[in-house]
């Protein structure tokens, strides 16, 4: 018999719902022997496992709790976690309320939500050439049209298409950015906020890797800047995305979005129609935890994953051949290489895998459109400094043919 | 200074994005002296707590289990838990495996998935008047035109607008449904499967209830059904939308979809791109409380829920005045009540509590064309059987005026 046509019955944004191919390269890189720069995946031996063992514990400890704890919660999240999140918010320069958070399953939401509530087919959408892969997943529903923006200035200003309307907004990662490992100055960072101003435009602030920097003073973010120059963050039009992911937990899927109160309030009800609200357990978890070892996880991790950084630009300078460049992160979890033109990236993994067993991301899956074939993306995050040593050189040998 | 304005930068879809007046409600209500028939919430005295606290013990008790638990996993969902899904769905008569399903953050994560797949601006989607509410919400950002769908065969067979396209699919649920307390018939349900066929559409089965069943047999779902016709579910056009929060626990936000293999790949994609993933440690949770107390567990609900619809039934059939009908439901949490023409729900509601300190909510939310303004939903999850009679009584005196 004959099975239901499926795509009969789809929308047209369902042409670009595609699968991410660097999830789908990491399902081949099980392999124990395998020296893995793929994936940016916090270490899990670097987990605060004991604070989760007693926040779990306590938060399913006595009858009265546990009953909150599997119980259905508000939309907007977790009235403990907010008021905590709204806290450090404070300490990074944001001084706001428990009513400018809301809390997300993971950064990822927050960025599918403003998608879904920004993007009409068409709209211009500003974007790095090279970004976050899924942040290009979570507005491909929307049907935007790319336009590159280059938030360091060195490509021309972007000219908005003619069959679009205006910038609904610029997304931007200002803090060791996922993949180039590429930190904004402060005067790119004014920059930037001066051209979403000039064309109408709200700002994205991906702030994923914004805890682990491992040398340098903090610089402000694009929602400090803008809430101090407006005089604060109701008047602000940047959105800062935040996540627990890179520092306590990625399995646990939670993050936070704080913005103006306005946007928030929206933002809650795009909460309630998708899955009424992020689990109860996990927030109440991640507050405790939060309380308890936050500051001192973040010192643990970076200084593990300095390490490992370090470890992986010796490598890098001492085999890497000639005509390869590649950036010098102050933080996060990626060195971005640019390899001679003619470089095929994706001919380059197959032949690493298969012949050295070393494993990288071919960096054109972060190119909006397409371009990039001779970039790659390392992750220094998993592997310890010796494996890092070994797998570059590897790398080396893979190159050399 | 002045603030960004957002409104700007909105979608069009945008404004279809209201707060549901039910979660709104729920919030006033949160007064202990009211009796409350307002929120369709499981009764926390009834959750497995010792399941979880071992569940969760175990799943964090290890230095092994507590980093797979804590780290990122696959976007499709913990094998695990897949397979005992799967088993489970063999066991209501679809033959199914792991690749048959996905993991969601409830049932409703699910719906909003399938609205974003399938609609475009204008797209027909027939839906039941009235239905669930969280599914008007999540399908209202794709900007849908609602016919409607009488699954009971009384109302006229819809004529699809002019303006829109082909029906894309049929928003059915077919147990105790939410808000009417209303089973379909083995006759309605077929019926139902070839009026979808007829228009060309997909069926999405919403099962949120299906286990709280207090009397007579269980019928089959109607993915059931349709993979028997069909000759498997790889050929079905049913979508079943199905949730541990109505037997489980609702705070963990777990549920999952079960279809053709060709649908769940595509909702794998439209699941990482939304949150990547559902949290690790309530799949894994979840899990092995499914497999400890699943069925006694089922008994328990059933048992206690039974015995509240029983108090409703009768302390309706004691206090209430002539000229109002309501809904003897088989199962789940809800009794319709339709109060006489010219009946204002609202103004009602608002007398109860203010008078009578007791609550429900007025119909005319589930009604997708906002009529309905003479109906009332009726929940018997939360209240002990005393304490419905004495509710109930209550209602009858603010009817009385």
């Amino acid at each position: 018999m004959s099975s239901f046509d499926w795509s009969s019955v789809y929308a047209g944004r369902a042409q670009r719902m595609g699968a991410s191919e660097i999830r789908e390269l990491l399902k081949l890189l099980e392999q124990p022997d395998i020296i893995s720069f793929a994936g940016g995946i916090p270490d899990p031996d670097l987990f605060p496992i004991e604070a989760f063992q007693h926040a779990y514990g306590a938060a399913l400890g006595t009858d009265l709790s546990a009953k909150q704890a599997l119980q259905y919660s508000v939309s907007d999240g977790s009235p403990e976690l907010r008021s905590w999140i709204a806290d450090y918010m404070g300490r990074l320069g944001v001084p706001c309320a428990p009513k400018h958070i809301l809390i997300t399953n993971g950064s990822q939401q927050g960025l599918e939500f403003l998608g879904r509530l920004f993007l009409s087919p068409g709209d211009p959408a500003l974007v790095a050439w090279p970004t976050y892969l899924g942040a290009l997943q979570a507005f491909n529903a929307y049907e935007p049209t790319y336009v590159r923006l280059d938030p360091r200035g060195n490509a021309p200003a972007p000219a908005l298409p003619d069959s679009g309307g205006r910038a609904k907004f610029a997304y931007i990662v200002p803090d060791f950015a996922n993949p180039t490992g590429e930190t904004l100055t402060l005067a790119e960072r004014r920059a930037v906020l001066a051209r979403a101003e000039a064309a109408g435009a709200a700002v994205i602030e991906d702030a994923a890797y914004s805890e682990l920097r491992y040398e340098g003073e903090p610089l402000p973010s694009l929602l400090a800047l803008d809430a101090a120059a407006k005089g604060g963050i109701d008047n602000s039009r940047v959105i800062f995305c935040g996540t627990f992911s890179k520092t306590l937990s990625p399995g646990l899927r939670v993050g936070w979005v704080c913005a103006s109160a306005t946007l928030i309030e929206k933002l809650v009800l795009v909460k309630q129609a998708s899955d009424l609200h992020s689990a109860t357990l996990n927030q109440m978890a991640i507050a405790r935890v939060a309380v308890a070892v936050f500051d001192d996880q973040v010192k643990k991790v970076r200084a593990a994953y300095r390490a490992r950084r370090d470890a992986m630009l010796d490598a890098l300078g001492r085999h890497m051949p000639k005509g390869f460049r590649w950036s010098r992160p102050e933080g996060g979890m990626f060195v971005w290489v640019e390899g001679p033109p003619g470089l095929d990236g994706r001919a380059l993994l197959e032949r690493a895998v298969k012949r050295e067993r070393v494993a990288f991301v071919p960096g054109q899956a972060f190119f909006a459109d397409g371009s990039g074939s001779e970039t790659m993306r390392l992750s220094f995050s998993l592997a310890e400094p010796d494996e890092i040593e070994e797998g570059v050189a590897r790398l080396a040998r893979a190159i050399a043919g």
